[in-house]
């Protein structure tokens, strides 16, 4: 047995959770002392640190009073429409949700006619589990539960961050160091509570399961993969609208301001700016949140399930049971310390420290999250135990699946600094991008994309090696706790993520106050580097999805009781090509739908700046509200498609053509579909960065 | 038996080739009727026909004699280039032909240690067959046969093309359906010499072969395939240097001429202007015809080797055993009567029944084909025999084959239909992406991507009715006939898809030659149809590629004597991942390439737009030969790194993570590379044709 008590494990796993959220109520409260009311913040302003802090404002003679209430007056705008959007939205899913859930409360039900007799366990024979009927009541319960925990997280995410972002234009005025901990801090905020609240709920509502279940542990962790499915269900939304939402209004206010009209970005004569910079919170924060949420309940769940069915379920051995949740337990411990290094332990005092401090965030969680993995894998594991192989049981050593685990966690590092390396502008392959530009954009488009191509060798081969790894010492266990590896720092992860749209806001609310260039200047740079981050996170959220729906691919092909799938067959080959193209129709969907979302909108800021007088010439507002209407229709309207087609190939697939095949399309779809993600976000994030490495030369 | 006796097979397949080339040399007399000499042309031009023929150029009153001569000057400017680039190529892949010959040798040679005594036979047991030092020696014959063959046909299809590319223009003249039937012509040369030459040498080395080989069928057939490996090996060099050339000079032209100098496409001050021309009949015909020969000849030599080891061989069924070349027999006969129906049976009198007619050809070639399989499955086989499949024999009846071929052939009207569609401007998708370029090079980049993406989703589906087909019915024999029906009628395809690139030059040599803007319109008219016939003769080349790998595929399993390629494995898994990312690193590599060498290519342009007085003002003549030296140096060097990658990649795979990881790492770039394949070919043919829809318009 564990060296670690199940008591311990008890206390254990609710103690970090709440660690996690009180660091991050005081992050937010931190955030909260800067002030967006002019008055107490000259009050604040001698009082804290011995050295009176010195504002450009000042120096250059502005009116700090009209600039903070400015400032204040646009966060707000932000923020409400970022709220709107995100009701709108919620509804949408809401309905969805509720729809889907009494699918799989019929559909589980159904399967032995609703009755409320005990059935035989399907693995553990001879003994007898809870009905079916238990099962889908359960199951749409913790459905529920993920998807309300994903929104809740991500919502609150999208409110620190607009809350926030007027805070780091203001701090700007003090130093590049003060807004970049204003930004982290509040990055930190949303990454903390996501995967504290991720980890509490599941905790909490395994143990209230268990008052029913009882010792029936397989009924009980499969009534809980509900959870993950519920959390990617929003993830898959939320990704998609929001991705939508923040591109069209990014291209359409760019398109008509910056190259029409040859306005700054994020003039606030540009009607588009505020959609734009509502899209950042919705798309790059509450999206992302969602997403990378969505990844981490899955892993958790598909670690779960398998256990329950290895030895660790079969003997009752809680701490090993929890395993993947105590993993999760201590990253959030690891990434409270991470964090420190970047808000108290040093201070950022120049331009060119802001991307070298994020990269050792990485590397810091990195390094001591393995010592954090072994010790786990030390205390929690018995040194010996079984884990469930496709229908047979497969023994395991308790530092095999350290290695699982820790192959997961270095490549998410590698996908991250390959990922940096490809989209920072301080390397050689933006600034070829950017050079290429001195020839139009065609060689531009070419270079953007040949560099996105190649940026997916090394993630391939790092993700490559960790499901060998992984798979080849705990099967589909291994790939569950390979993806939560990669999770296990995700605090960490979605704070620089998320410090990027937060950075960027900042940027565009300094324009829009007519602030300083000198601030500008500051935000801009902290904006390049979260290009970097977003991408960065993107990265992370891209690789462990892979994980992810490895593992959970093996779970289907377990529960469908295949036991092999093979590609010298003409219905898993078949699957596998048809799988392959899926990736590409969901990209043509989501494409043409930003394409005709941003035409939707560069015609409306067009027509705003043809027929409202005074507009050009800062005298008249512009009509804020239509784009950002425009932006939440486009994206509501144009977000059920791609979600149509996530949704309902499975089903139409595994009907039609059977399990097999669907094996084959799900393999196929997993093995095309990472790369082409890989391969857009680098070329996305290498673009953007292109553009501010050019900007800033001129 | 079957109902054609061995003897009337003899007979029939070197009469067909013979027919086709024969046809084919009768097409180039009819092009040459067109004089380049202005004094024969003007005694030409009152004696053929009744009508006298008009000339736009007389009616303008321009010199004829200075026209014509300049045209005549210009095609040999492009045909030296072509040439000389042709044989710079050669070189190269020489020195690589000749080394991996003797790799063969060696490696085939050395498995019994080039010993002289008989074998066992591996699949037929209890029979000798000849030594393995035989086979080394054969196959070696058969590499280097099929790499001469290719080189030839690609060769002999650049002469007519440059030889018909002024024709053309002076065709133009007298109207469009003269300059039509000219281009037209002129690609059937190319399609017929291609498949009638790829045809003969198949038939003469097999019974050459077999002189030695005699009753030992295994191991003839398994000589023949160094044919195939032989046509691929100068397909990738021929494509992958040919394409980066073509687009190097094609890019590096327009972005400097048009887009910085505003001169018009093809002006003669442009310096690149005839590294442009040269480029598309070096990469889109030799390239090109190279790419279509490989896939005939590996799927030919697959379906052979296949057959061989099924009761065909087994039996000594010579008839049933070429059956494989019958269907390409048929295929000339058929494709012959396809073409008069373009040439002779109907005349074009107007721009707009130009794509009609390309869009008859492929429709009726494949009506007659199919009767034509219908026929020859049932003269050339028995009604039912048995198939090799991964170990054991299947039992297949006669119709089942008829269907495996007709689905392929079907699939490729398929793809036609959709690359058609997609990349013609008559239609919705190319009309959008015009449309798109009102707000910028944005939207066009997003709308072009996305309708790449979308045109993927019928093709594959077309892909993989044909695999799961004939898959089931006849396991890889079924897809490599599948191949073969879908290139069946590959003298018709070929010829449209030549036609594009001569018309191309044809608009260009117009230009250049300064003739009226009428005749260009014709000649643009034809090249709008170019550029969508180019792109369904990709989409064949793609489709027939995917087949083709899939046979070879299975040949490469049944030959490491694998059972099953089980995706739940580690090692196929990751196989399948790093696998489906290498189309991403090839594609990287050359898109880099042809970004660098456009760089270069319009540094050099500037730099004589710059230091050459008068040559803005056309009193100066440009420096062609720097820029066409520049293409070829540039797409010699960089064609070398993604060939190693495609040559090196099995040979690693293989010998470090064994052959499980290695049919994994095939299987998924297939099914990547595919997708990858067809959508930047649309995407290409999309923007290419949007261009001229947008210059028409305006």
């Amino acid at each position: 047995m564990a060296i670690l008590s199940d008591l311990g494990t008890e206390i254990l796993v609710p103690a970090c959770a709440i660690v996690g959220i009180v660091f991050s109520v005081v992050q937010w409260i931190l955030v909260s002392r800067v002030k967006l009311s002019p008055e107490r913040h000259s009050l604040s302003n001698s009082s804290k640190n011995g050295t009176a802090e010195y504002l450009i404002e000042e120096e250059e003679g502005l009116n700090d009073h009209s600039v903070v209430h400015k400032c204040a007056e646009i966060q707000n705008a932000i923020s409400e429409g970022a709220t709107s959007f995100l009701y709108t939205e919620y509804q949408y899913v809401g309905i969805f949700m509720v729809a889907f859930a009494i699918l799989i409360f019929v559909f589980l039900g159904s399967v032995e006619g609703f009755s409320t007799k005990s059935q035989p366990c399907s693995y553990n024979k001879g003994e007898m589990c809870k009905p079916a009927l238990a099962n889908a009541i359960f199951s749409t319960i913790s459905f529920l539960l993920g998807g309300l925990t994903s929104l809740l997280s991500g919502f609150l995410g999208m409110k620190i961050a607009t809350y926030a972002n007027a805070r780091t234009t203001l701090e700007a005025r003090k130093g590049v160091g003060k807004a970049f901990i204003t930004a982290f801090r509040s990055g930190a905020v949303m990454g903390f509570l996501l995967a504290a609240n991720g980890l509490l709920v599941l905790y909490i509502a395994i143990n209230l399961f268990k008052i029913y279940y009882g010792d029936d542990w397989e009924g009980l962790f499969e009534a809980i993969t509900g959870y993950g499915l519920g959390g990617s269900s929003i993830a898959l939304f939320g990704r998609v609208g929001g991705g939508i939402y923040t591109k069209a209004a990014d291209v359409g206010a760019d398109l008509v301001g910056k190259v029409e009209r040859g306005i700054p970005e994020d003039d606030p004569r540009n009607p588009a700016v505020i959609a734009d910079n509502v899209g950042d919170n919705v798309g790059d924060i509450a999206g992302m949140g969602a997403d990378l949420f969505g990844s981490y309940a899955e892993s958790s769940c598909a670690a779960l399930v398998v256990s329950s069915i290895s030895s660790f379920g079969i003997n009752h051995d809680m701490t090993a049971m929890f395993y993947p949740l105590i993993i999760s337990s201590i990253g959030i411990l690891v990434c409270l310390i991470t964090t420190l290094f970047a808000t108290d332990f040093f201070e950022i005092k120049a331009v060119k420290e802001i991307e070298p401090a994020l990269k050792k965030q990485l590397i810091i969680s990195t390094i001591l999250m393995t010592a954090g993995i072994a010790f786990v894998s030390w205390i929690a594991l018995p040194s010996s135990f079984t884990i469930f192989n496709f229908g047979s049981q497969k023994v395991v050593k308790n530092w095999q699946l350290f290695l699982c685990v820790g192959a997961g966690l270095w490549a998410g590092l590698i996908i991250g600094f390959v990922t940096e390396y490809y989209t920072s502008n301080t390397y050689s392959p933006v600034q070829d991008v950017a050079d290429s530009c001195r020839t139009g954009a065609a060689t531009n488009v070419i270079f953007g994309l040949a560099l996105g191509y190649k940026s997916v060798i090394i993630p391939i081969f790092a993700i490559a090696v960790s499901i060998f790894v992984s798979f080849s010492f705990a099967a589909m266990y291994g790939i569950a706790v390979a993806a939560l590896g990669m999770l296990s720092t995700i605090a960490t992860g979605l704070a620089i993520d998320a410090y990027g749209p937060i950075s960027d806001n900042a940027g565009g609310i300094a324009e829009m106050a007519g602030m300083s260039h000198r601030i500008r200047e500051r935000t801009d740079a902290l904006d390049a580097a979260g290009n970097t981050t977003a991408a960065i996170g993107k990265g992370f959220a891209i690789g462990s999805a892979a994980l992810v729906s490895l593992a959970l691919f093996g779970a289907f092909v377990s529960r469908a009781a295949i036991s092999t799938v093979d590609v010298l067959t003409p219905k898993v080959f078949i699957g596998l090509l048809v799988g392959a193209m899926l990736p590409y129709w969901f990209s043509a969907m989501t494409m043409k739908s930003v394409g005709s979302a941003a035409l939707k909108m560069v015609e409306e800021v067009r027509r705003q700046f043809n027929t409202i007088p005074g507009l050009m010439e800062g005298t008249a507002k512009p009509d804020y509200a239509t784009c950002v209407k425009i932006s939440t229709d486009a994206s509501i309207k144009e977000m059920i498609p791609p979600g149509a087609l996530v949704m309902l190939t499975p089903l139409i697939v595994g009907t039609l053509l059977g399990v097999e095949t669907l094996a084959g399309v799900l393999a196929g779809s997993l093995v095309s579909g990472v790369q082409i993600a890989i391969s857009a976000s680098n070329t996305g994030g290498a673009w953007d960065n292109a553009k501010k490495y050019i900007e800033v030369g001129i």
